[in-house]
């Protein structure tokens, strides 16, 4: 693969966050800028990234009962107009193919933006029976937002991602499923992405364009902001109505389905980025790193150091471990410099001395810490490590965040702890007014919404608080 | 999921070929018309096909130094018309974006058809050394091809599939490549699809637009129509000069490269229907079945019986066999003709005698015969009947294909042979002309060309012959 220099610094994380992250992008080669404004390439290392979480996360999907299917790109324009709010959220963003075949079609056609519709079409000739239910289907596919402002992997016009849509007898299954999955997503952002996240309602502002409810989870960036990371929807008889989803009931009547959608996408990957990366690059979680370890030889020209690397290497693979072997002929200064900038969890370095003290050294990228380790069952050593440092970036994870999240009862509070960089949690009396006033005053939104109340009164109007909010500026 | 009836019959396959894939494709829920003519919706059942083949071809990609990645759906037009041939074999089929965000975009955008210029424009920025070289990517990725006349899995205008790119310093190395990955498409043809497949270059008329040229692998159907199921180009300079992909070579000098691309697509799922297919519906090979095994109990309310049924599922699942236990309210006799239809390879029939005799009935899907079996150790017979119908499918398939593989000396033997449903090998003098003849005549057209010289002289025109042609009715 071609190869840029790893020589150039990154620029400062502590004092430009947005340039860091963009240089990390570019200079790992996760990512590359696509010839049309707006678009992206997920480049090897990137996109090894998505696989590893496809699998990671279409495994649990199926564990639930849902299967995977493929629906249209393109979706007629007239089906955006069948659920009202829908259309309002949707159309501004749609990209249009209007010609096809050297010929204007006669029905304009949009590029889904999401697919609730054309699978809801799909669902009203599916569906007959109530035996037919519960219908559970995600799909893998790209869609199409056009966005004035774009960052890699956080907002793009084109992205990756799975949507589920599933159909239930009543609205009782519907809101289970909605909820099960929203905790699917929860367990695989802390286990597998090692990113703790806070769930929640999302409030009618925030909630998706066609929705009864939006549940959402929320993940903190290293600069306080909030990434939203997945969101689960109860779209109620909504769709079902809009598109003709009915069956027949076992009393013999006619009932609309209750639907549910939920998502997530290749914004994930800036979540990993942005919630673990320091000041040297990336920092990746053993479960979704392209190569878990990496192997560097000390004096690689010295008898038996490539050699006994290989060994290492084929042990290390037999144990399960994603590994590589770095045998180009830069320095190993330059090789350690550039895979602690990819992420890389493990490195393991091997040199003549090592070799005959039977040791290695081991270099955890999460913590910077190196330590010496017997050659003799190394392979074990290594995947008890991966282990360890995936159970540890999640702890320290929630550290960081539960360090940063503040209360306030009060707009200065909010005011004085989005500015610090943090989540701050504050009652609020449920009205549209009170929210617009704390995004104009403050640039932070609600997030989600939590159960408990934590304050009798509105941060803003000092009404009775319905709601105890996370307010954070997002991406 | 949704079920339609069973009940009704497919059409005929000895009579009414067509019509018996489209009852096939639509009856076992492979896969559903999209509302969008020409589009098609690939079902659950469908689509864990798909997810099979992906999983058997990504690890024989990766396994050659292939990795994965991304790169946009929309593709400016102007990128189109620097390689002159491709631009002539693409823009009449494109589908052209000239909306956006509710603006009309200051260039149309074509939805990618393939994405040889595209991922030659970013190779372009990334290749800048022979170090860099090869540059071996495949993506798995949605395309579309405006088509007047669409068959499901056939000819849609979107399918899926997976186009590789790579990128080489020599002629020699990426002719290599080519060939390379049309073995690897055969092997896969063979050994998971068990299809035997025809594999050549394909003459100049019948190769990729902008190629140098063109191998592919041609399938039999069971009408005795062939499917082209793959193609590898070999593109020489041609995207190089057109994208200025270029190197620093070890000599100093600045070069083009030589690129190759190779493509497969959910074309290989109507390969599967119409090579194994029968009068009852599917015949699925073992390792791209949804369900390897399906399990049906025998007067399932007499106890002890699913209970037995649950017991041997759990057996087999433990042995890695893809099982499903019908244990709906149908009959039997209903459910033996419906996965029948469905294709499982293995059906495991159980009942109250079965179970005091310690037997079950097994029934191979690809034969229909039906032999009994000792419960004790099930598992393991099922595992190895599975791997005797793979191989035996190959087998089949290879017998009817060669026996309906025949020569012919003149355009009267041509017609004949197509005719009758066969692949008709020919010489050819290699003129364009005697082959726009044979389609005129015959409706056939060259599949591939292959090496030995069977005949001295041109079936058509009667000079030298200076190819051997499979000629042949085409999907």
């Amino acid at each position: 693969m071609a190869k840029e220099s790893f020589v150039e610094n990154i620029a400062d994380i502590e004092t430009d966050f947005p340039q860091w992250y963009t240089d990390v992008c570019k200079k790992t080669q996760l990512v590359d800028y696509g010839p049309v404004k707006g678009t992206m390439v997920i480049r090897p290392y990137g996109y090894a990234i998505w696989e590893n979480i496809q699998h990671e996360m279409d495994a649990r999907f199926k564990a639930t009962g849902v299967q995977n299917a493929y629906f249209p790109l393109l979706i007629p324009m007239s089906f955006f107009t069948k659920e009202a709010e829908h259309v309002e959220g949707f159309a501004p963003e749609v990209a249009v193919v209007t010609h096809a075949g050297g010929e204007e079609l006669a029905e304009p056609l949009a590029i889904r933006p999401t697919s609730e519709t054309i699978i809801g079409n799909m669902y009203s000739k599916w569906l007959q029976s109530y035996r037919d239910l519960p219908i559970l289907i995600n799909q893998w596919a790209n869609v199409m937002r056009w966005e004035k402002t774009t960052r890699p992997f956080l907002r793009t016009s084109e992205f990756l991602w799975q949507e589920g849509h599933t159909c239930h007898a009543s609205e009782e299954e519907a809101m289970e499923e909605t909820i099960k999955m929203l905790e699917v997503y929860k367990e695989f952002a802390e286990n597998v992405l090692a990113i703790p996240v806070i769930c929640g309602k999302k409030t009618e502002k925030e909630k998706f364009a066609g929705a009864v409810a939006t549940y959402g989870m929320e993940a903190m960036m290293k600069d306080g902001k909030s990434l939203q990371s997945g969101t689960s929807h109860y779209l109620g008889q909504n769709f079902a109505k809009a598109f003709d989803i009915k069956f027949l009931d076992k009393d013999g009547v006619q009932k609309y389905a209750y639907t549910t959608s939920w998502g997530t996408s290749t914004r994930m990957i800036g979540a990993v980025i942005m919630a673990h990366g320091d000041a040297r690059g990336l920092v990746l979680p053993p479960k979704v790193a392209p190569y878990q370890a990496v192997i560097v030889p000390i004096a690689a020209k010295k008898a038996g150091v490539l050699e006994k690397c290989a060994e290492v290497k084929s042990l290390l693979e037999k144990a399960g471990v994603r590994v590589v072997l770095d045998d180009t002929d830069n320095s190993p200064g330059w090789k350690f410099n550039e895979w602690e900038m990819k992420g890389v969890p493990v490195r393991v370095e091997i040199g003549p001395r090592d070799i005959e003290a039977g040791k290695a050294m081991l270099f955890r990228r999460d913590t910077c810490e190196k330590n010496e380790c017997a050659l003799d069952g190394i392979e074990d050593t290594v995947a008890k490590l991966l282990e360890i440092i995936q159970v540890d970036m999640l702890e320290a994870a929630r550290c960081r965040r539960d360090e940063k999240i503040v209360r306030a009862k009060d707009m200065a509070g909010i005011l004085a702890g989005v500015e610090g960089g943090n989540f701050v949690k504050a009652g609020w009396c449920g009205c549209r007014e009170c929210e617009d006033k704390i995004k104009a005053e403050t640039n932070a939104t609600a997030r989600v919404m939590c159960e408990e109340l934590i304050d009798e009164f509105c941060a803003v109007c000092g009404k009775k608080a319905k709601h105890t909010v996370y307010f954070a500026r997002a991406y």
